[in-house]
């Protein structure tokens, strides 16, 4: 099973509508068509700013494992919310800007069909993973 | 409709099976049950990063919203993953840290049955949101 | 006074050596010569993460205020390191990304002679700032 | 050395005049007695964001070093503005929230004599510094 494939067989991704597009070389992009089930309103088309996030963490994640060719779990993610998502499909498209023999650091812009909606910068791990969790072995203090 | 009633009328919120608990002096709590639907990985549960951070920023906006009295966008918002979510019920817990004339701080703690999930602190618009979106009248550069 | 000059009077940055050299339309740059007083080893430069920071965080509330034309506080600010600073001249470009009626999104990138050091993520206060401290009038929760 | 003196002897630490006063089993604390010179005003104290930054910055880093015993860079950190510092000293207590086989989580609270003056969450490094940074050996994307 390649990349994409893997990310679209994803159940939480499936539930949202992402579908990623395209996965290499340090880079990712994934869409999503927003509908009614991701509003924060009843009867109108406010994107809750958890869909912005799932699909930036998601892309993020796809360039991330694109170069360390691991599973990368996400450390940590900031989100800027700069418009609302009202309607169309949205867009994201992530990059790796650092990879560290540890951790990968990601860029992602998320777009509609005409503006920025939101920009987020996020941090994976690159190694370590060793089978289904990064956490594995590990303990919280 | 009082807030209770309007957080848990959300469409995306009812996607993802966030229910809102608690709402009040500058607190909130939800709860999310976690199944199949949330997972990142087919045949097994290990919760997509978006699943704690949907709820986070849920409880985070409830927690605004019942010091500020007015619709309460997210600007920005940090999550850091602690350990994994394979099952169970999530229960994150917001508090107000600062409320100004413009912005609110929040902390939000997710934890499941046992752990700490991830923690996650985001900044809230708190004024000026005249009517369905405190972005009306704002202007991206 | 203009800008700059309001800017390059700062005592603290007078501290770091921070110069700035550009501010105007959102955008803003500033330089630090790094030297052994920045270090976080004796003996050696490599510099603390608080100067990279330090010059991210005048940048970014330079470029806000160039477009707000009123004192614009850092309500939070991400720094993310992608490389040590070992020598030469650190240079910060920021640059708005949103401006709102109440807080502004500003991107910062610092990098020396060669590499990109650090990138930087803020939010600034835009609005009510009345005064010298964006935060008069304002209570903790 | 002990760490207490290793962290006193950071000639950025001394410019700033930070002083660590307890580092060990996850938990640092270090104080910064304000001073003209930390203002981003001229004439007045109200400290430049780059100071309560570089107190936690510092703080951190030593919380997460009692617990890796190696070298910890700073990946990434946030940090939200509380309330603006105009005098007395700054204390900071750092502790770390999750050790993992890479990375550190660590939460620190700036404060005042009187109030929470900031409050910042960062991850570090916690494995592979192999020497005098953790960046050795890797490449940048």
């Amino acid at each position: 099973m390649d990349l994409l494939e893997m990310f679209n067989a994803m159940p939480f991704s499936d539930l949202l509508g992402i579908e990623m597009c395209e996965i290499g070389d340090g880079r990712a992009v994934g869409t999503l068509e927003l509908s009614e089930r991701h509003s924060s309103r009843p009867g109108r088309l406010i994107a809750h700013g958890g869909v912005a996030y799932a699909l930036a963490d998601t892309v993020g994640g796809a360039a991330a494992i694109s170069v360390s060719e691991t599973v990368t779990p996400t450390i940590d993610m900031r989100i800027d919310y700069l418009a609302p998502a009202t309607g169309g499909t949205l867009r994201a498209e992530g990059e790796v800007i650092r990879i560290g023999n540890t951790v990968a650091t990601v860029d992602v812009i998320v777009t509609d069909d005409e503006t920025t909606i939101a920009t987020a910068r996020g941090t994976y791990k690159s190694s370590g993973g060793e089978g289904e969790s990064a956490w594995r072995g590990e303990s919280n203090a």
